[in-house]
């Protein structure tokens, strides 16, 4: 008879509340699976007295996350309070020192402190898993770290935010603006209280940033990641990309390129067909490819309840069944530091210029391509307003510093209006 | 520093060279992440001399199975051979009375005499592992078993037969009959040497139930599996459900119901927007859908050498990392004989009747329907030829007892010509 595994969860939002239910649900199914009783210590949360809709009376209470982390009746710390400092990283570190094992759902944390945690966490003996942190119910860090081990990742890609994609594909649906979306989705709560989180790219980046350094071996390094967020996307764009059978997506990408780790989350074309060009409203979905395996592909919901929570029972499980796989999926201290790479990998490019309507206009931004080493592969020129046309141009593979240089000469030339916009098209 | 983990394999074709190559090219790569040094001490297969594009010369040679899977040398049998009896199943016995674990690709073997073996390997304290017998380089497996631990799961669906795929997205994208696209499959080398292992849906069949004992926490019943294959799935069907929005696919789907365990495995119409609908070619797919996870997509190749390598990899690793999780999530002892349900979860369904023209024929094939407590959602007659014309109906919901009643009714009214179709929807 092995002893129970007995948890401390601090934080009892949506995702705490949601493990809570499941641990009180399905006791018998948990032992079973793990041959072990998972159990519930203590618990801990901003403000005691709230109904949660969870009766949380049989387990202690701590005011303090900190105080919950080292309890000695905890053998596993449930951190799912979020933030990048206060309290989730000073529990977690109390933790640690009290040698527990840490379960989190914290994506900022990780992403800034990661490779920090991860060593204090080795050197203790204890383990940090965070399957939540990225792409919600998608069982996409087991899969990347232990499903695909024997590979040598060529690339990782990913919808991420599902806020984020609710907006784009609420805009082609529903043929509104960028602003009107993005106020309905904040009305609707969709979005965080900082949206910048979401629709500056920044909790899909946090995401990125993490399986980038499973998927490589490298420190998890949030601030190479080269961040874009959708408030320039135009319903023009979502159009036009449509009409040419693209789609926009907030896609991040990591590929490790001979001349360093590129990380990207941006804006960016993808097939309509492809299962990322498929992909509808709050629903992620990470894309695996390896040497071996070619390319898996990982749909599912990124948020709620019961999908995050389902992910935080999946670590606690692994732990209860004696799972010992380091945090990265390899010891922190053989992790190296990459070399971030900028725009490395070379695409085909969408870009939509507003051209003024004189003779010899069109050649002359031709010409200026040209002179950049760019070659177009399609071009559409509209009917026009007064005195200017939007012309639409896809490129055959070239560099994103191509493509800026190119669009650095257009200004140049007195005949563009407003600023050209240049998105990516990732082959997928 | 910890010992080599040393692997035998027996079985030299696609996979066996797919995971040599694997090992002999990213030795590092699969040490750091593991913790330990993999390697091959011998391999098995039925000619020595043949050239298999691989370098062998550093392994021993073993003429038979059960011999290599005792060697003192090896750590962990790999069983590569295929085949449900006979030398895979021997040596995989040999290996567990030596004290190997044991990683296999079979299918077959382990849906047929799965319970046993992994009793047997418990008793002994060993693991029988199978990540790469259901759906290739996709680690549904791990996903279910591990990624979805928490979770009650309430249906799996999954089209795990590529060749199958193949044929019916070709029969529509071709306009060709069934017998045209598995002709032309066949003479491509896409098809088993006993091609009703994939298109009367056995070798998916295995894979549903591998999963359905995860799932449920049943033992593996392959003989419980309902089996009906693409044999009798005509052109005329592919393009009448493509103008209603579907497509058809060859669907595997476990369900645990009131009335005990059903397996299905046949062919369903899915919507055309579906994950599953969308999906072409050889492309495998699962649905993974749970209580608190809602529901997981995997997609990924099915077969081949890498993708498959891929998985089989991943099981070694898993063991080389010290990961003991049972053969299908929880003791073989705890796993518990399902009763078989037949057709218990009602379904629209798709007919197709061939119907003889005469003035009130399709009332009465209208009263049959109602009689048998089927409701109509969708009806279609066709511009017929001399003397009968097709007649399609959608149902509502209404369970498969409900519509073989009704079509055994058609046939006494002298009304229909030829047998008539009826396929399930299934809801996805």
């Amino acid at each position: 008879m092995t002893a129970p595994l007995r948890l401390g969860i601090a934080g009892l939002g949506t995702v705490g509340i949601g493990l809570v239910k499941i641990v009180q649900n399905n006791p018998d199914l948990l032992e079973t699976r793990s041959g072990r009783k998972i159990t519930i210590s203590a618990v801990s949360a901003r403000s005691k007295d709230k109904d949660r809709g969870a009766d949380l009376s049989g387990y202690a209470w701590e005011d303090n996350a900190v105080d919950l982390a080292q309890r000695d009746d905890v053998d596993v710390y449930v951190e799912l309070m979020g933030g990048h400092e206060g309290p989730a990283k000073n529990s977690i570190e109390a933790a640690i020192s009290a040698g527990k094992d840490v379960v989190t759902a914290n994506k900022a944390l990780l992403a800034i402190h990661g490779q920090a945690l991860a060593e204090s966490a080795e050197e203790a003996g204890k383990l940090i898993r965070f399957e939540a942190a990225v792409a919600g119910g998608i069982p996409v860090v087991k899969a990347l770290t232990e499903g695909l081990s024997g590979n040598v990742i060529n690339r990782v890609m990913g919808v991420m935010n599902g806020s984020c994609n609710y907006i784009l594909t609420r805009m082609q649906d529903a043929g509104l603006t960028y602003q009107e979306v993005f106020d309905e989705a904040n009305a609707l709560g969709y979005l965080e209280a900082d949206p910048q989180l979401d629709v500056g790219g920044i909790d899909a980046g946090h995401k990125l940033a993490l399986l980038a350094s499973i998927a490589y071996g490298t420190q998890v390094d949030f601030d190479a990641v080269e961040l874009e967020g959708i408030g320039s996307v135009t319903i023009e764009d979502i159009n036009q990309a449509a009409d040419m059978g693209y789609r926009i997506k907030l896609l991040g990408v990591a590929q490790l390129t001979g001349r360093g780790l590129e990380q990207r989350m941006s804006p960016c074309l993808v097939p309509a067909s492809s299962p990322l060009g498929q992909l509808q409203g709050g629903t992620n979905m990470v894309v695996l490819e390896g040497d071996a395996v070619e390319q898996v592909v990982l749909r599912g919901p990124g948020a709620g309840e019961g999908p995050t929570a389902s992910a935080v029972i999946a670590d606690i499980m692994d732990l209860a069944r004696g799972v010992r796989i380091s945090t990265f999926g390899q010891p922190a201290k053989y992790l190296v530091k990459a070399r971030a790479a900028r725009a490395a990998v070379s695409a085909p490019y969408y870009l939509r210029i507003q051209l003024v309507d004189k003779p010899g206009s069109l050649a002359k931004i031709a010409a200026i391509l040209g002179d950049a080493g760019i070659s177009i592969d399609r071009m559409r020129q509209y009917g026009h307003d007064d005195h200017s046309a939007p012309v639409l141009i896809v490129t055959h593979k070239t560099t994103r510093t191509a493509v800026d240089e190119a669009i650095q000469q257009f200004s140049t030339t007195g005949l563009i209006e407003g600023a050209p916009v240049a998105i990516r098209i990732e082959t997928v």
